[in-house]
């Protein structure tokens, strides 16, 4: 791969933090060029103006997406927000390859998607076509893919926590998802919940009992457990650390098994880890800065019950790394390509 | 009350965080004056020199238990790890009204005692006849008694969500509390995992499955349901914070039926708020630095599941500002004296 | 005092954490009801839904000024942003009391507001009668006042730091002041790097060489020794905590000279404590939550020069705090009326 | 390069930061393989289980350093502590390269030695022909260096900010270093004040006018100026956030000249950047997870004083990765070899 000529990639949406953080991997990426960042209000402006810590590794300008010249670029990644996604991808010339990180594309049921997120898609039928980027499940096959899906954050922890488990070692209908993600995975809009002043030292819940990455969840499970029955419960909570995800899944099933289930599953996956029983629960400080997500088993006290406990980078895993694995993926490269190098930053 | 001459008060432990906080909340309590605090390590030092914040409003020496002139104090507050805390306990004069805020008396089986902490209760009698000190709960009479085991901080959270509903209006064997606490709730012993480097900016899960509090919310749910057979499930996380916790419980019954008894409950109690329905999720930082006690219910999107979420100071409503509101009923005393002047430290 | 009716009072600028922090500390203060609460953008609204913290301590609705029926308050609270305060402050009736917290009144010289601050004082002859609200330092007679400048929160430090200094004990023509602060010193508005994401874990200075409360703290210093050529250096830095500021004053002195003059100042000052030589360096958790300032003083290894530092919580005795102490102080109170029950939250 | 075999390395002291770090780092090196992990305490046990990071970076046992085969170690990098560290390096066999970490070998005045860390130097000869490595100085020739004594954090960014000033662009009687640093500088030693329940939320001074690495600047900068008679002004600060390094170095001297001297000095430094005139403050978020250094220069508001101000991270640029850094261009190879993909962590 490396003798080839890197693919010239276009970041849409490069003013929030998975359009900075794609164009920070992919500085270190032997086999893309980021040659494009597009924005609206940001136009003009250099890249390390808006985001001083890519000073030296992206000496890029932001320009308007109506001025870039497509044809000289192979692939975009789409870090817009969700509908502002679709309207600019569906308009980009056929040859290009899409990995979008936005919510866009994951929904697979228009309607679902217009219950979500409150408008119609603008290209229902390319949600049957997509293919859903949580490249561990085999059900997912990447390779040749020209419209990607990324996961969103949590669905990514909890799916790899619980996709190898839903067709017959756990009680599908009794999954109780409580998560946690630091502020990150809130973007860099403006709001006072995310002030530092207001989101440091305390924590609560948010979205509970109406989170739109609930559905996304229902979805892939439904599909790996070939069923349709499946909604989870899922209760998200906003935690005051920068970066990290971590999500307790509750679930009636065996933890040996459920154990055993886990280890086979991933045995061979370079970014999925499962510990051994007896270990320390899995930190997301162990991932921070990393493509890989730790999970871990626990028998519950009450018998019957089992606790799967899954970490990742929400940025990286949950966010741009997944979204160049895919790429690499789609490209018929190895997964690993400009993110073996990443490791945790600890302490 | 104002016109009587204050309680002698005797800090046993004065060196951990629970000490330092019972004794800078007793420094605005007009009908208590702290005029002892024990320690053993640190006998002969100055408080305000290990705990500088406490310099003006607590001048005292820590000494050792056994140069104390018990026949000059009323009260002792038990601020030492279990195990310490009943082998002083029981070793000081009858006159002593003890609010201990240990876990030494809080389990009322000596087996379940000894199962869960790893000795032999020195006092199993007293198991019998010591309060809970739980005060919103109307089976704890507090008023006169002398012996008060303070409930754990994650129990007092969650058992203010749950005790009202467990009789009837969720399914007993269906409780999965999901907690966050903290870093303060794990004191002030050095351990690695405890220093800023490794606490902050992550999060991680402890005690899966097997944390020590999970039998004591077990054993107050049977109390309150009539019965023997409850066993949570009980998950404790550490959180990058100092102060505050958090109980997201759920739980199998009607969303309105549960905040409707959760009202009905806390109606005239101070420091117990049920929040209206529509209201955003409690937060830590809502009750910091108070006595108070935040409780949100809310349907999930799965039918028949409800989520309650309970929010704390552990310091303080989780340990030594109940054990104040404690004595204040052991002593027929407004139980907000020395209490209601704490608001929330926001931002 | 106790006896009286209290004074009423109305917030102007109520959204904010100077406005929430003045209306929080005065739900205990038995001398002052809070009875009005201004604003433009979220008028209509309760308080308790802009600032949760506040529910059950302060039940008033936000209102535009205009809707304020003036005649039946005695004191406002400017919590608005410098310009704004002004305007609002010489719109209101001749009996009002008024403690502006702004920046409007602080400055003595038109010319210098203006060149700081950017445009033309509203009402100039009013800088020469204004009362600056630094009660520890003599020269400000508070009894009485009518309109009273509070300093900024790093003048406050700063000032209590080197007020007493110097007229005769430091090099006036060679003060560094390397401040330091907590991000709620940057107010609730809305920009990037006030994000818990973009404040958390690292740390900056800003407004270096530049900063407005350097022409402040020259003009106090200048007053008090008598001088008009006296310019600091002052340099700030953004913390990642919430609360605190911390003021290290490099200085030319003798260091025995300059604690005992320290100490002589404020032996009877109920708010400010100098620390016994060989104390630990001042923390800001040990003020947090107050309206205390502690100071320290250090020799430093090079002869000559000494290091005094200065530590308070900027919401409170740098804003909020020390504007009641201000109004006590107008009012012929004690001091410390509705701010001696405030400790520090450690930790 | 990387058609030789790697170097095999040992690490002295694995069980601290600076260890893990290094190890860390190395795990990217392309011409370093790590083989041997010493500690005395934790011997025996996997560097995974000390520090669960390093799982599937580092596979190695801590061994005791009586145990390693010497011979089949070619570098040794010393990350003891200062004392502990000498002792062990001195009784290593001769073949072996050391780069030490620790304060050991820094100062080249063994009374200077004595008097700061308090015991006599087991071989005060070593310090006149040990290299100091700080690369970026042109005086530090660490071609063929055997024995490299790594500067201390707060040395590494004082100096490369003040290096190449001293000799004729500042006055170097009136050198004041206000340095601020995260938590992760203070090691992994359990103390009290670096509990996270202590550490986080507020900051102050510590060692102030006594800091060991004041003595260690004075050295440096007196050996580019070509006197003895420089003596800084050091003030550290602890801040609560868990790496970054940043130092605000008030000095007098214009600072256009300042800005070119700094700009000429690192025009072709790869790990050193000069801001742009008018660019933002450096932020220690900027270079966290990297080796690089920022510097940026404002004159001050006072006439003929400048303000200079660098931030590194102190575990990478201040430690490990200097170290890496260091042994690269020992061994004739290109400085960034290994080091060139750490990219900023942001946010």
């Amino acid at each position: 791969m490396t003798d080839q000529t890197p693919l010239k990639a276009a970041i849409l949406g490069a003013s929030g933090y998975t359009g900075a953080e794609t164009i920070r991997l992919l500085a270190d990426h032997p086999g893309v060029d980021a040659i494009a960042a597009t924005g609206h209000a940001l136009a003009g402006r250099q890249l390390s103006e808006i985001f001083p810590h890519l000073a030296g590794s992206a000496d890029l300008a932001v320009v308007r997406a109506d001025d870039v010249d497509w044809s000289q670029v192979d692939v975009a990644f789409g870090c817009l927000p969700h509908g502002t996604s679709q309207d600019l991808i569906e308009s980009l010339p056929d040859h290009l390859r899409v990995i979008d990180l936005s919510a866009d594309y994951r929904l697979t049921n228009p309607d679902t998607y217009q219950t979500t997120y409150g408008r119609a898609h603008a290209a229902p039928e390319r949600l049957q076509t997509r293919i859903y980027g949580l490249p561990e499940w085999p059900q997912n096959d990447l390779c040749g893919a020209d419209l990607v899906a990324c996961p969103g954050c949590y669905p990514t922890a909890s799916l790899l926590a619980l996709l190898p488990l839903v067709a017959d070692l756990i009680d599908p209908h009794a999954i109780i998802i409580d998560a946690k993600s630091g502020v990150s995975g809130a973007g860099r809009g403006l709001k006072e919940g995310n002030l530092f002043s207001e989101a440091a030292e305390g924590a609560h819940a948010y979205g509970v009992g109406v989170h739109r990455h609930a559905p996304e969840i229902d979805q892939e499970l439904n599909r790996a457990a070939g069923r349709n029955d499946i909604a989870v419960t899922f209760t998200p909570h906003l935690l005051p650390m920068v970066r990290g995800e971590l999500v307790t899944c509750h679930v009636r099933g065996d933890a040996d098994q459920i154990h055993a289930a886990l280890a086979a599953q991933y045995r061979t996956s370079p970014f999925v880890s499962v510990l051994p029983p007896g270990s320390p629960p899995p930190d997301t400080r162990h991932v921070r800065g990393t493509n890989h997500c730790r999970i871990g088993v626990w028998p519950d006290r009450v018998a019957g019950r089992t606790i799967v406990i899954a970490v990742i980078d929400n940025l990286i895993k949950g966010s741009s790394g997944q979204a160049i694995q895919n790429l690499n993926l789609a490209m018929g490269w190895d997964e690993q390509l400009g993110l073996s190098h990443l490791q945790p930053l600890f302490p």
